[in-house]
């Protein structure tokens, strides 16, 4: 089994600049171009921690709140959360920013997971994380949860038996 | 308030081919190129059922689980399964075929959420859903607990008012 | 000789929304990015009639009457026509539609020839086409008359054996 | 009405380096593709003859039967033929080259047509083109033949009137 | 006159997947993208020193010595040196990173130059740099050398004129 | 040693129109994106000189002193003026067109250096380069200083070692 690694050590900022063909007719950035950008920066989150190639296994849900404009700067930064065997959740986070006018707002965060795999595409095992500061161990702690959650939304688990799911739900 | 409209009206499909510029090392789509796909597709859909601009609210879960290689076909087809004062509720369905090996597998489904908005950008009122069929039906019904697991997630809804996604996970 | 297909078993329908890039000056969709859209989508549409690697063999006559504008959906419709021996005929209509305005126009319609070929890009036999609307039967029918146009066109037939398309032509 | 200008006048050279999402999975360069470039090289030359917006408004047969491959340089060269009030026909020919294995072959020709507009789309004359060389007679006189038979195809002109077309077919 | 800014203040670390299309037929990063990528960089680094709309006005000798190979992670680092009224010298650093091999190298180094425009394209003032590092100090030394080079090869400057840059040449 | 060749010869002219996504928010082509045409004008040009796959090696210094708009035509003339080895200097010139307005100013030019390969990307000898006007004997006289200031530049060449450049600078 490959040597843990900190949770630091991935840590990828990404920069992108909204172009004409990123946006929509409200010349806002389309919500699809961000998830592409975003699955690219925390691509490369996972190859860091697994010295691997990874292909994406899911994206948790993940809200638009703020429309980001044409001419604007994203910037995301995305960090592996917990592996579990072959696979890695990312934490990811964007901001947006109208540097002329001086405004930087946050307006995304998701959870995407990648699976390590060999040349022929199987999957592959990775390192542990070690969580350091506090921000790193809650969300290796809450990781369990959303993992059940994606497995009882995937009809991979009966929702009796998520239990760390369960307990955030308050049941 | 506009006149509802059946849940047929909306039906989009949308048919993309695998392009080199799309691929990993692998030459499989990437995950983020796909969600990018999915969203164009399930914008249209919400357009129709609205005849509005509108813009991505969210995306519920999505995994990934069988390869998609380059050359493929990929077909989506979208269909918005119910509304909420201004939001619409997108269901789409993606396949991909090796056409030459005659080979075709179903590889994703997602909900995206979208807003209606008018010139300036702000939400109005979009026409009821008509299911019609079981499934329209069905996807009708569910789309509470969906909403209430969003809105919980968001941290905008407590856990123990989230009625219908209690009921779904046996609480 | 492989089993004939029907017609519509390669009814392909392809749906692009209309990008920044996507258009001239004028905001409109330059023709040049429509026929690549549209042999994109003839070209699925001969992959499933064969089952096999395609290749573009000839674009007929197109124009252009209807501006396309940014931000429009454009959905094409393509089909085979019919078959000779490694030759396929696809008719392809295109829709163009400001879907916030309600407004949807027929915009073009054109026939694209397609080879298919084996690995080492070498000719293949392909199914015969079995027409069953009165539409598609039309289309079978006159299929001949434009292939001699093709050939002719191309230096490959002189007129005088052009017996289809002078009767067309009325001499 | 515009000064006449020389045919010479609106020569246009387009070079293109054919890159990997150019191609099929035969790593050729997809047809569409093809066509696309040809659109903006001969709206280029229309451009220069007319000094206006041009849209474009047709593109005759074009038959592709020589692979183009990835890496390839592709050479165009478009000239105005002739001028008809608002529009001009553009006749472009194609070349392709594997430069390092010293291979230069002839593709394709086409003839687009495009018209001239104002800054609110309204088409506009244009100067009346003046032939020099021997080649560009031949292309200036038989420019009328293939209006006609633009104008047949397109229904706009019944097959009995195209007297051009029908002594070329040697009605 | 603007308040002066620290150097720090503008780090940019922007980080990009080399895709199919960014490579030439050896699979390598073609040099113009990559002139491309650190443009972008560099131009968001001038962004965010001045808060201003930045133009590119030149850039100084580029040395590509090392490949970068297809899906290697290309990161580059963007810090303003030196203000010169209206213009801005951007240094920026390239490494590239091939992370399933373990391997990082240092691939290249170049210095851009920005100028800060109002709405209508004109020069406008920007905040002196105040530099920290010994790094940052030597970068704003040397910056006066390298715009005597510039000047001079722009044939604005008499080479007996440029004395910092004579003193370097051990003249 | 493979046979010299006309300077001449390798003339490659290019020609784009800028699109919006090549474009920055004030719709004026990006300085990056120019370089990056330029670079596939120039090594196409360094390809037909030596019939061999070429890669970047450098660019010199380039200055952009006229903005290019959206929708203007890009032409570039690139022609190899001298040879080293298994490196060549390339000369480009970059001209923008505002056609319907009738204005053409010539916007920048630049110096790039490229390397002849073989197939394992090992450098590869070339032809020498046969300059005939006073242009092109200018250009292969100067040569020589223009790459004493890139080893300068790169730390390859001590300053005192670089006679023509020493002289260029009036030492």
């Amino acid at each position: 089994m490959p040597q843990p690694k900190l949770a630091k050590e991935s840590v990828t900022v990404m920069t992108e600049m909204v172009l004409p063909n990123d946006t929509n007719t409200l010349n806002n950035l389309m919500g699809g171009r961000l998830l592409h950008f975003m699955d690219i920066a925390a691509a490369i989150a996972a190859q860091k921690h697994s010295n691997r190639v990874v292909v994406t296994a899911s994206v948790d849900n993940v809200s638009f709140s703020e429309p980001i404009r044409l001419g604007n700067i994203v910037t995301m930064k995305a960090q592996v959360t917990r592996a579990f065997s072959s696979s890695m959740e990312v934490f990811i986070e964007v901001w947006a920013e109208d540097i002329p006018a001086g405004v930087r707002v946050s307006t995304n965060s998701a959870f995407y997971t990648f699976v390590a795999v060999d040349q022929s595409g199987r999957p592959i095992e990775v390192p542990a994380v070690i969580p350091e500061t506090d921000e790193e161990k809650e969300r290796y702690a809450s990781a369990l949860r959303r993992r059940q959650l994606r497995l009882v939304l995937a009809g991979r688990m009966k929702p009796q038996d998520a239990q760390e799911l369960r307990e955030f739900l308050k049941v």
